[in-house]
């Protein structure tokens, strides 16, 4: 009998010391290229989500829109993308986060939902939780309840999970790696 | 009665002089975002390529992995992006296309797909084909067959299209604008 969960991280690949020596990258591309892992995978997310009145589901660029948009479509939804900065062409809302070293930004465009809207969020994986946090931000300073961000791979160690949690998000997270 | 094609086109919102002065930027988020068009765009993809008997369908970074996904997963394939350089962590192949000013390179996991697979590559877009061309190549240096290059959108007058025809590839444009 298949545990969905295990049988996701049995199929995530990591590449050692990339981008950078010391780091182990936990790469979902095998994941995505196998029509039955992805089905099992995004089928997790259609199922968690089924009942949860959503009104949009919003994917951060660029490995959560690979999950968000099926997402969005399975449950009859819009998707809205969160981009990198300079990415988005009409009036934007910007957010920017602390990377280890420098800094990056996330924008959403100024239409993107309505006040009260119910959206979850979406990426592949947490590590510090910067993204993430600054994708929330975006999405509740237009009004938006985000009710869940969601990703494949949490990496506890690096603390962003726990961050977010005591930010107020609640966290669906498939699996989770020690390391980083 | 529908016209799915010109329903599409006019809910892409042009937004002029961006990102440089004398561009007219035609913008999807508005399509995507709108539950019915997003089913609208996804569903005409779907049915397209339901009895075409792809392998594998591959999208380019980062418009493309929203058609992409949810073409995948409705016809039970895998997904496989092609990335911008350096986003992938295994073994890559890359291929180096112009701009009008500089360059830009395109990645592929080695692994992605094997000889004899056949292929569809999304995109967004077509203005200077480019970037599609460089994704026909990588995908090809592995073996595979590109069946068909689909985009949302088509700039004929950017010649692209043209170029890409003149190549070999199939397209499947679902509307197309003026200028560029």
């Amino acid at each position: 009998m298949l545990n969905a969960s295990q049988y996701i991280k049995e199929h995530i690949r990591t590449v050692e010391n990339w981008p950078q020596q010391g780091v182990m990258f936990r790469d979902i591309t095998p994941l995505l290229q196998d029509p039955k892992t992805f089905r099992v995978l995004i089928d997790l997310f259609v199922h968690r989500y089924m009942d949860a009145k959503l009104d949009m589901v919003a994917g951060l660029d660029a490995r959560g829109f690979i999950i968000g948009s099926v997402l969005a479509y399975e449950l009859n939804l819009g998707f809205v993308p969160i981009r990198k900065k300079g990415k988005l062409p009409f009036t934007t809302l910007s957010e920017q986060y602390e990377l280890e070293y420098g800094s990056a930004t996330v924008e959403l465009h100024a239409d993107a939902c309505k006040p009260g809207d119910r959206v979850v969020l979406i990426d592949d994986l947490i590590a510090t939780g910067g993204t993430m946090m600054a994708g929330k931000k975006l999405l509740e300073r237009l009004g938006a309840e985000v009710v869940e961000g969601a990703v494949i791979v949490d990496l506890p160690e690096l603390g962003g999970s726990k961050l977010l949690k005591s930010s107020g998000l609640q966290l669906y997270t498939v699996c989770d790696f020690d390391g980083h």
